[in-house]
C-alpha cells in the first residue's frame, strides 16, 4: 500500500455546511429528530412502545449507587432488547455533531445530564452495559454472538468521542476508556482470556476512533485483535454455544456463521455475505486497521469486498442488503427491486466504508458510491417532515402486494413514525449531522474535495491556513465554484473529484483556462494558489437513462433515470396507478424544472412515455399482438423524496 | 340454471384410453407410483421417513379388536401428522382406477387385505379416524378447523367409491356409510349437534359421490349442510377455538379465516382466497351441490370464483396458488413466476372444479382450463421416471437464488423422491389413472367430447349403444378422428370442443363437408349417425406466442410459447445459463420436430433468438446503450418435461 496517498478528512468543526439541500436535512435532524428521540429514549412519547434506554441506564445507576434515586420503579427490570444502550449512544453522537455546527446550551445541558446518569451506571471494574448490570453480571461476556455487548460499547465510544470533539468534555470518554480496560482484561488473545469478538460489529471501528483520540496503542491493539480473531478456527461462536448453550438463529440459512461475517478469517473474505449492516461496519473497521497497520492482505480483502458490493450487490440508489431474511446480502447480480431489504443503516455503513477507503487511496469510485448512497438510499430513509422513517428502502412498491403477499411483508409503503424502528433514525441523524466530515481530505501535498455541498472550510496546508469555499446549487445544478482564501500565495496541489456520472465538464480558473491532470477521476491542479482564486467546475448534468448489468435478471429490459447524482422514480401521485405498464419508448424527451415548493424543493423531470392500454377482454392470456399504448406525460421525482404524499405505487426501473 | 344443459360424464369403466401420450403417464402410475407408494404406506422404503399410514390403521385395529395382532409394537403410538389416513385413501382410489383399465389380481388382493385392516379399526359407533382412535377418542370432533378428520373421511369415501366401481366390492364403502352416520349424529344443524365443518375441505364433494352411489338423501343433505354452514356467523372455528383452546396459525395473514374459506358464507365468496387446494376442493363440492339442488345463488358463487381464478389468478400452465405462505392465493393479476407456489394438488383440484362446471353447462372454457392444467401444470409434477415429484411447480428457476435467497426456499429445482411429499404423488396418480372420466359427457340429446385422448368409449344414446373411438396424435398433432360404431342409424347431437387455443380448423365427415353450429365453443352436429361415420377435426397447431394481460406486472414485456395446449419453456440443459438474457426478437422463426427419444417423446421447438452479451466492464450501472446481442438457436421443450436432466435454470416467460 502506498502511504503517500493516505489522506485525513478534515474535522467537522473546521467546516460549515451552508448548502440549501443538506441544511434542510440537518435542520430536520436538529429540530425534529433529536428532540423527538430524546423524548422517546425517556419513554415519553404517547402511543409509542417505550424505548427503555434511559430507564435502563437509571436502573443500572441505582443498582450501582444505591444512594441515587432517579425515580425508577424498583419492581421493574431491564426493558426492551439487549441493545438499548446503543440507541442512546447514537443520539448522543448526533447531538455532538449538531452542537458543532450550532451551539445550543439547552441541548448540551441535557446531554451532560444524560452522561451523568450513564456514568453512574458504571461498575467498579469499569463494566458498563445495562442489560447485564440489570439482569445479572454473572452472565456478562457469555453470549458475545448475540447479545451486542461490545456493539453497544462501540456506539458509546463513537458518541463519547464525538461529544468530546464537540464540547471538550471527556467524562463519558474517560468512563469508556475504563470500560475498554475491563473488556481488555476479559477478552483477547492471551491465555485465560475469552478469545471472542462481537457478533454485531462496531467495536472495531470505534476502538480506532478511540485510539485516534487517546493515542493509546492498547486501543488500536484491541481493535486489531477483534479483526484478526474473527472467523479463525476453531470458531469462537461455536465454542461459546457449546459452553453456554446459546441458540443459533441461522441454522436454516445458507450463510450460517457468515451471517456474522464470522465463518472464516476476515482476510479470506472476498464476497460480502450475511447481515449487511454488520458487514459494512466490520469492513470499515478492517479498512481502518489496514491503514493504521499497513496490512496489505487486510486491505486486499477490503478492496475485494468493496468491489464485490459495488460491482455486484449494490442497488442503483447505493443501498445494500437484498434479503429480509437475515437483513442480508444474497448473491452477485441478485437485485430484486420489490422484495429488497436495503436498510437505511446498511447504506450508511457503506458510506462509512467508502470514506475510509477514500482516505487510503483517493479514487473517485469511493466518493462516487458515497455520493450515490447519500443522495439516494440514505436520505430516502427520512420523510420531509423529519418524523417518519424507512427501515427498508424499496425500489418498487405495489401496495396491494404488500398487503396480500407475504414476500413483501417487510416492505412498508409509507415511512413509519420513527419510534417504530430504533436503529435507522438516529443513524440517519448522525450521518446527516456529520456530513461536513466527508467533504475534504488532505495530506502533505494535496487537498482533495470529494463532495460538493455549499460550505466553508479551513485547513492547514503547507504551513498556511487555507479557506476553501464551495458555492453551488448542486445536485440541482452542475456548476461548482471553489474559492480559496489565503494570507499569501501558497503552492499546493488541489484535487477535485470528477463524478463518475459526468460525461462532459468544463473547468476554469478565474474564468480562464487552466492546466490539470486527471488521476483516478480527480482533476488535479498543482500551482501557486492566490487569495481569491476561484475554480469553476461545470459538470454537464443532462438527464441520463441508465441500464443495469445484463446479469441483473431483475432489470432486464428496463432503464432508470438519473440526473447528476440523483436517481429518479415515478410515483402514483403523479402518474396514476399500474406504473409497471409504463414504457419509456424510444428517445423520450426530458425537461427538468426546479420547483421550490414541491417536495421541499426539487428538480422534477418531465418526459413523454407510453402506457399500455388494458385489454377489452377479461382474460389472462392471448396471442401476442402489438400492444396498444397511450401517450402519457410522466413526472419524475427524486427517489429520496418518494412516499411523502398519498401512499401509492412507486417504480424506479421502468420498462424501456 | 338450465337443467337441460346438464350432462353426466361417462363412467371410467366405459372408456379405454389408448393414447400414446397419456398411456405413458398411466403406466408410470401403475408400475412406479402405486407399488412404491404401497411400500411407503407400510414404512418399507429405505432411507425415507416412515409414512405411518398402515401402521396407524393396524394400531387402531388392534385397539378396537384386541384379539387381532398385526405385529405393531404396542409401545408405539400414532405416527406422523393427523391426516395419514388420507394418504392410504388416495392410494386406494388410484388403485381402483388402475384396476378398471388393467385388471391385476395381485394388486386387488393387496387392496382387499388393506381394506380388511382399515375396517377392523372402525369403532362400534362407526367412527373411523386413526388419529383419535390411537390418541384418545375423547378429543374427537374438537378441532375440526385443523385436524382434518372429515377431510380424511372424504378421501376414504372417494377411495371406497372408486374401489366399489372397479370391483363391485363394498366392504369399505359400507363401513364408511356407518362412519358418515356417526358424523351425522354429532355434526349438523340440529340442536345438540356441533354446528361445524372441516377446515380442510373434501368431505363436501365426497358425500356427493357417496350419494351418487347410495342414492341416500342423507348423504346429499349432509354435504349441503357443510356447504351452507361454512362461514356463517358466528364463525364456528372461532367458537371452537374459544371452547377448546385450539391454536390459530394465520393471525398474521391478511386472509385470516378465509385461509379455510370460512370467513363468510360461501355464497358470498366471489374471489378465490386462502389455501388454494382447499379452495378448489370446496368449490368443486359447491358446484356439485348447486347442480343437484338447483341452487342458483350457489352456482353464481361458483361461476364468480371460477372467473376470478381463470381470468385473474391462474398461471399459463393452469397452476394456481401464488404464495408459499399459506399455500395460498394472493390477489388479482399477481402471478410471480419464481416465488410461485403452484402446488400440483391445487392444479388437480382446479381440474375437479372444471369437470363439474362442464357437467352443469358445457362451455369450452371449462375444458380449455382442464386441458391447460392437465397438459402442463398437473403433469409437470411427475418426472419421466415416475419416481420424483414436484410439490411446487415454478415457472422460472435460477438455482443460485434458491440456495441463497430465502424467498425461493420452497421452490425445488429438482423433483424430490416422492416420499418426501405425501399429498401430490397420490393425487397425481388418481387423476392420471382416472383421465378417461374427463373425456365425454352426455345428456338425453347430446354427446359431448371435451378432451381428445386416443380412446374407445361406449355410451348409451337414444336407446342405442354407441361406440366412439378417438384416433389422434394429440397434443403433438392437431388432427383428431372420431369414429362412431352403431348397430343402426341413430339420430343424436354430437358436440366436440373447439379448443380456445385454436384459431383455424377444418372439420369433415367421412372426408366431406358437414354442417354444424357452434355453441359455447363446441362444434355441434345434429344428424342421423351411421355406423362407421368418421368425423375429422383438424386443428391447426402453429407455434403461438402468448402474452399475459397487461395488468400482470410480472410478465410485462414478456411472451410465452405454446403449441396447441402445450406450454413450452427454455432449459439450461439446451440453452445455456442466464436464460433471462434471452430475447425472442422480432418474428422469431419456429420449427417443430417430434423427437421420439427425447424426454419420453415430445415435439420440441427450435427457434432463433437473441442473447444479450455481457459487458466488458465489471460495473453494475452504465448509461443506456444499444445492447449487444448474439444470435442464438433456442430449443424449447414442453414445460411439463423440464427438470428431467441436469438441474439448472428454466424460464417460461421470455423477454420479447
Amino acid at each position: 500500500m502506498d502511504k503517500s496517498k493516505f489522506t485525513t478528512h478534515i474535522p467537522l468543526k473546521n467546516i460549515r455546511i451552508d448548502d440549501v439541500f443538506w441544511r434542510s436535512f440537518m435542520e430536520r435532524v436538529r429540530t425534529q429528530v433529536l428532540p423527538y428521540q430524546w423524548e422517546a429514549l425517556n419513554d415519553r412519547v404517547p402511543d409509542a412502545a417505550p424505548s427503555y434506554a434511559m430507564r435502563n441506564f437509571k436502573l443500572a445507576a441505582e443498582k450501582t449507587h444505591p444512594e441515587l434515586d432517579y425515580g425508577v420503579d424498583p419492581a421493574v427490570g431491564h426493558g426492551g432488547p439487549v441493545f438499548t444502550d446503543n440507541d442512546y449512544a447514537k443520539w448522543l453522537e448526533a447531538v455532538a455533531y449538531t452542537l458543532i455546527w450550532r451551539r445550543d446550551e439547552e441541548l448540551e445541558k441535557t446531554a451532560d445530564a444524560s452522561i451523568e446518569i450513564v456514568c453512574n451506571a458504571q461498575q467498579p471494574d469499569g463494566y458498563l452495559n445495562t442489560y447485564y448490570i440489570n439482569t445479572g453480571l454473572g452472565k456478562r461476556f457469555t453470549n458475545l454472538m448475540s447479545n451486542h455487548e461490545l456493539y453497544c460499547l462501540g456506539h458509546l465510544i463513537e458518541g463519547a468521542a464525538a461529544y468530546y470533539e464537540a464540547t471538550g468534555k471527556r467524562k463519558l470518554l474517560d468512563a469508556l476508556i475504563r470500560y475498554v480496560d475491563c473488556v481488555d482484561r476479559h477478552i483477547g488473545p492471551e491465555e485465560g482470556k475469552l478469545h471472542g469478538y462481537c457478533g454485531c460489529e462496531m467495536i472495531e471501528l470505534a476502538l480506532v476512533k478511540l485510539y485516534q483520540v487517546t493515542g493509546d496503542e492498547k486501543h488500536l491493539r484491541l481493535s486489531k485483535y477483534f479483526i484478526d480473531q474473527r472467523g479463525r478456527p476453531p470458531l469462537y461462536f461455536e465454542e461459546e454455544m457449546k459452553l453456554n448453550g446459546n441458540a443459533f438463529d441461522w441454522k436454516d440459512s445458507y450463510f450460517q456463521m457468515q451471517y456474522y461475517q464470522a465463518g472464516k478469517p476476515v482476510r479470506d473474505q472476498h464476497i460480502a455475505e450475511g447481515h449487511a449492516v454488520r458487514a459494512v461496519y466490520l469492513y470499515s473497521g478492517m479498512a481502518d486497521i489496514a491503514k493504521l497497520t499497513g496490512d496489505d492482505k487486510l486491505l486486499r480483502a477490503c478492496n475485494d469486498l468493496w468491489d464485490n458490493i459495488v460491482n455486484r450487490q449494490m442497488y442503483i440508489t447505493g443501498s445494500i442488503g437484498q434479503s429480509a431474511y437475515g437483513e442480508a446480502f444474497t448473491f452477485d447480480y441478485d437485485l430484486p427491486n420489490d422484495t429488497v431489504y436495503a436498510e437505511t443503516c446498511a447504506a450508511i455503513g457503506l458510506a462509512f466504508f467508502a470514506r475510509r477507503l477514500t482516505s487510503i487511496n483517493p479514487k473517485g469510485i469511493y466518493a462516487d458510491v458515497l455520493e450515490r448512497t447519500l443522495y439516494n438510499g440514505i436520505i430516502s430513509g427520512m420523510s420531509l417532515d423529519g418524523r417518519h422513517f424507512f427501515y427498508v428502502n424499496p425500489l418498487e412498491v405495489f401496495p396491494e402486494a404488500r398487503e396480500k403477499s407475504m414476500i413483501y411483508k417487510h416492505v412498508d409503503v409509507q415511512r413509519q413514525k420513527w419510534f417504530g424502528c430504533a436503529c435507522c433514525p438516529p443513524n440517519l441523524a448522525r450521518i446527516v449531522s456529520s456530513l461536513g466530515s466527508y467533504v475534504h481530505s488532505l495530506n502533505d501535498n494535496t487537498l482533495y474535495t470529494h463532495l460538493f455541498p455549499a460550505s466553508e472550510a479551513s485547513v492547514s496546508l503547507a504551513g498556511q491556513e487555507v479557506k476553501i469555499k464551495i458555492d453551488t446549487k448542486y445536485p440541482w445544478e452542475g456548476r461548482v465554484d471553489i474559492t480559496f482564501t489565503l494570507a499569501a500565495k501558497t503552492l499546493f496541489r488541489y484535487g477535485i473529484r470528477l463524478p463518475g456520472w459526468c460525461r462532459q465538464y468544463h473547468i476554469l480558473l478565474n474564468g480562464g483556462d487552466i492546466s490539470y491532470t486527471i488521476e483516478n477521476n480527480y482533476l488535479l491542479i498543482n500551482r501557486d494558489w492566490d487569495n481569491g482564486d476561484t475554480l469553476t467546475l461545470d459538470l454537464e448534468m443532462p438527464v441520463t437513462l441508465i441500464e443495469a448489468n445484463p446479469k441483473v435478471r431483475q432489470n432486464t429490459g428496463k432503464a432508470a433515470v438519473m440526473r447528476g447524482p440523483v436517481v429518479y422514480c415515478l410515483e402514483e401521485a403523479d402518474n396514476g396507478k399500474e406504473l409497471f405498464k409504463i414504457r419509456l419508448g424510444d428517445n423520450p424527451d426530458f425537461a427538468c424544472r426546479y420547483e421550490a415548493d414541491f417536495l421541499g424543493g426539487v428538480a422534477a423531470l418531465y418526459s413523454s412515455g407510453k402506457k399500455q392500454r388494458n385489454w377489452d377482454e377479461d382474460t389472462l392470456y392471448q396471442p401476442l399482438a402489438d400492444g396498444v399504448y397511450d401517450e402519457v406525460k410522466l413526472r419524475w421525482i427524486p427517489y429520496y423524496a418518494w412516499a411523502n404524499r398519498t401512499p401509492g405505487e412507486m417504480i424506479l426501473w421502468v420498462h424501456k
